[in-house]
């Protein structure tokens, strides 16, 4: 199953520049199909440029359009339309809301029926089970009591998944297993700060889980904002861990309980992190690295490093400190 | 929407002093309407009195009865009604489970029914949603499926609602939403340890959230004691975060995922807390203050500081201290 | 109610030790009754030894056969029959799944039922509750609405259940008090790594909790694996701890929020935990021991100490450290 980008959890509104920008001027009034990350964006795409630490994808980038600021617009490449302004991520959510009216706000699927038997012929539903539309369940899965799988979600066969789990904005893979109580795909917490009435950011990308990976009890993953959330390969949370949106753990990863990721970051393969540890937002931990349990990643990591402590530091610098 | 006080998620047994405290003898025989803080207490109120910490509130309040210690029974109005005890916590413990007979056990309402659709014409309900007695809800909510909102419970216009929540002793103002899997309003963690079998404390308090509050998925907001708990407006939390009983957050604040704030905190506008931080119990934590992921902070902080560490200390001396 | 081992939460298919281990030799041909721990294990019980720090159970155990490595070897019994492996707890994964085929995935309970009512006569149920075969449940308890209790659970006499709570593989005491959204029983957190495809270790294991206690909200409390998880009599948990297999917790203890548990460790009586701590796997904690919130404990507590730090120090070395 090719999983990326294959299902589209909020229908857009087929805009144009011209409309979403009327105080710009635009050689030509470029169709607008989605809004993607620079390095996932095609022709006819709408991006956003924000950070320095960006520029290798923004060179690179196929974007028709990109949101960003003056001075990193020169980064760009020479035809791409450019959209200055002060506050990007303020004019990126503002944008996304009127091709995505909806997205802002983590609405409940209220399309949600007892699954057809004929539909899902070798599926195995407990009692209760709710599911949207369009929703695709492979061969021999089973599904939990009182679980929701909201509109459009995928879930590959052999999965097993627990009871009292909801599932929307969500890809699953096959050899899968879910316990009791996660909640997977729910909008990321994102906003522009504003006094009295934040503006809401809204939540456009998907939660994709890949084979043979094991989510224990009572986790919550965050559907990405533009960008997806991933779990890659055969990689095993424990409970009550928090991804939040946009992050990407690798494959064969072993996340103990209660761990925490912030937004954004990336996660190398064969990564261990010991309980409760929290690992920053917009950082890179690299292949084959160990987190003591308890630490606070507040910078990247290189490959196979050990590190613990708060703030995390190589294994041997945190025995030295608390030697006693 | 005067949300104040205007709900009773108990009812109490009225009673006079003389059956409460029959061991002590009084000028005369006040009934007593309810059991509030001092700050709160009005004529026929009872309240009490156990650390010094309160003394301003100690010297104004109008509460009728007052259970204190030997120690700090001068500090109260002269015309007050003082209980003088050993421990003062247990005796109201013991008052109030007289008072408020099922208070100090978190018994699920089993009174629930489908909402009747007449009553809430323009609210949109999933499926399996459940409803107590004397339930309001605003104009234009929307509560997703098997969610539970139990008893007396008052929801706003224009909240949104997610799935499997479950929400008691709660008034929600307008413009909330409360993402999936949250639960609000239950009983706090409360006990005089006794060998063998604690004296578990009534919980008579509610929680109050206010208007454009956002709470993200798997919270746990627990009701007041004799206290409330309240969210100011505007303030929004992410996944995980467990608010205790009593505690106060103000106005335009931002709590990131996996934050635990003990019993009877109280913090105020505009302060940002990273993922993973705790809040000891009783503190006071000031306006526009910033609070680093995974901070243990355990004294006061007054406004305007930005602190970090376990304990959380201001940023520069942390940093100082972990530079390397 | 004499609540050890008095269930069986899967159904082993009995065998004989020359088909579980074919390559090896045996003077006679053992029946293999049940997997246990050293300390647990009866005649025709099957245990494992794959660390020194459990030689004295290992010298004094009744087990009939163990899986344990060359070094270790000689601890043992001499009239058991030892099976002597490279890796001991890969060989006992793969001997558990195939004396109870279905251990090593958390499969939802496909018999749930609404209650009959005759069957629980004094028994109150909220709301879609639901019931597994083999189900027994003491007078007077209470069950809030969309329960899960899994087949072979035993609750004890006038015990309180939320809503929204999943309970499996365990057997609750009388006078427990469990609030909603608790999960327990599930499966844990244990794999053998293997790239692609890791060897999900069989949880065989059950909960134990004893009279009194009372679990707040939303906390996750995990089946043994080969051993139980216990909670003793009067001990109170706070809203989302995370309690991993194995551990056992004494009498009287109270848990604050957010406390994390890993798998295996042993919590005496009389012991309190501040918010947020974490307990590290395999560890010993004494009586009457205080660890402060946020701590990380590393390593065995002694009694009656008072610790507090990241990692856990007696309290006074903790203050001298971080005095400013």
């Amino acid at each position: 199953m090719n999983n990326k980008n294959s299902t589209q959890f909020f229908k857009s509104k087929p805009t144009y520049i011209k409309e979403l920008f009327p105080n710009n001027k635009f050689k030509k009034n470029i169709k607008i199909n989605d809004v993607k990350t620079l390095a996932e964006s095609m022709q006819n795409d709408l991006t956003f440029y924000d950070s320095k630490k960006y520029i290798d994808q923004a060179q690179k980038s196929n974007a028709s359009v990109c949101i960003t600021s003056k001075s990193l617009e020169l980064d760009l490449p020479k035809n791409m339309e450019k959209i200055i302004v002060k506050n990007v991520l303020l004019e990126l959510a503002s944008v996304c809301k009127k091709i995505y009216p909806n997205s802002d706000i983590d609405y409940p699927d209220l399309s949600l029926k007892k699954p057809i038997k004929k539909k899902y012929k070798s599926v195995k539903f407990g009692n209760n089970v709710l599911v949207g539309k369009n929703v695709k369940i492979g061969k021999n899965s089973i599904l939990g009591s009182n679980t929701i799988i909201e509109s459009n979600v995928r879930i590959g066969s052999n999965c097993v998944i627990g009871s009292n789990v909801i599932i929307k904005n969500t890809i699953i893979a096959d050899n899968v297993i879910i316990q009791d109580d996660n909640k997977i795909g729910q909008k990321g917490f994102g906003f522009i700060p504003i006094k009295n009435k934040n503006f809401k950011f809204p939540h456009i990308g998907k939660v994709i889980i890949s084979e043979n990976v094991e989510i224990a009890s009572s986790c919550t993953i965050d559907r990405g904002s533009i960008d997806d959330t991933v779990i890659g390969k055969n990689t095993y949370l424990d409970n009550q861990v928090h991804v939040a949106h946009n992050v990407k753990i690798g494959a064969n990863c072993m996340i103990a309980g209660q761990v925490g990721f912030a937004g954004s970051s990336t996660i190398g393969n064969n990564v261990s992190i010991g309980g409760q540890a929290g690992i920053s937002g917009h950082l890179t931990v690299g292949n084959n690295v160990k987190i003591g349990g308890g630490s606070g990643v507040v910078k990247d990591i290189e490959d196979n490093q050990v590190v613990m402590g708060y703030p995390a530091v190589p294994l041997r610098d945190f025995l030295k400190t608390y030697k006693r």
